[in-house]
């Protein structure tokens, strides 16, 4: 299991200590044990709570349902502790950007938890999806840095649709995914910015 | 159930008739209900068999699995009946299909569908699907006439990459997707066109 590393904070960037971490920390565990052996369309708190070792009143409590925490878990383990490139230039931040989402999401432990967070949507009016946010606040940071330097930049928008969008969608549906992938996304962005109006 | 209007051909065009025809009907038709009723993630052929009211054995010597059955009911679910726009330009062209795909994959069936098409796939080095296969010829299609009429064009992979691949991530992921987004990603695509190399 790889979810033990992503535990240090939690989706809203907390950082709970003591029985609370362990808490968390066993949950996520448990949460990760349960998708990856193919629990994700029927698991229940109380399955959770069990395989945890921890009461499923603490569970309830702190996520209230088992779309919260599956949504949570996915996304902690989706966008955890990745530095973000900061090389000089937007291309070659991009450049190694997408090359780190590609390698990340194309790991086995990483699509079962994407299509784990795509079995969890429903179409309830939910309109937003928190890991696509965080990687929103990630481009976005990325471009105000290029634009600051002058550098003709695309739409943070633009690099979510172009770039971000098509590894997940080639991830959660099984086409092929890697660095050169990732880079010819990133060639297309670019171009887009660099067009005429 | 909106499934029954997509049996007249199969995912690989054929028409069955007769009994045959029969069969499919009523086997799509149980699979519809079963995938939106969330069975998806547990659906077995029997299960699919007593529903449709036929002989699990037909169902085993047509299909061979399940995962076979419910690639095939999805990709004719998404891709049927679609006359490709034909309108004398390209961006025209794109527009009206980006609408259509938009319109198409929005809806709720079709949503359980893509989620059940992206539950069915495994790593198992599995690397095409089907229903992008589908959508790439047609993007293809629609290229190949306006090369030949002389207009700038964006290859096929961008077409998917940037205008289905970014629809289709917004339907699985429950991100809003309507026809004014499916249009700014049909001018994103023509920029990367228009653009100098």
């Amino acid at each position: 299991m790889t979810v033990a590393s992503t535990t240090s904070t939690d989706a809203r960037g907390r950082r709970p200590g003591g029985r609370s971490a362990r808490v968390q920390d066993a949950v996520y565990r448990a949460v990760g044990t349960l998708v990856s052996t193919g629990f994700r369309e029927t698991m229940t708190i109380p399955q959770v709570a069990e395989a945890a070792g921890v009461n499923p009143t603490s569970i309830y409590r702190r996520w209230g349902s088992v779309d919260v925490l599956l949504e949570e878990v996915a996304v902690a383990a989706l966008t955890r502790d990745e530095p973000l490139p900061d090389t000089g230039n937007l291309p070659a931040d991009l450049d190694a950007w997408a090359v780190i989402i590609a390698e990340d999401i194309a790991r086995p432990h990483r699509v079962a938890y994407l299509r784990a967070l795509v079995s969890a949507r429903d179409d309830g009016g939910v309109e937003t999806c928190p890991c696509w946010e965080t990687r929103r606040a990630q481009a976005g940071q990325m471009i105000d840095r290029a634009r600051d330097r002058g550098e003709r930049v695309p739409e943070p928008r633009q690099v979510l649709d172009h770039m971000v969008a098509p590894l997940y969608h080639h991830a959660v549906f099984g086409l092929p995914i890697d660095a050169d992938y990732a880079r010819v996304l990133v060639t297309d962005v670019l171009r887009m910015a660099a067009a005429p109006n």
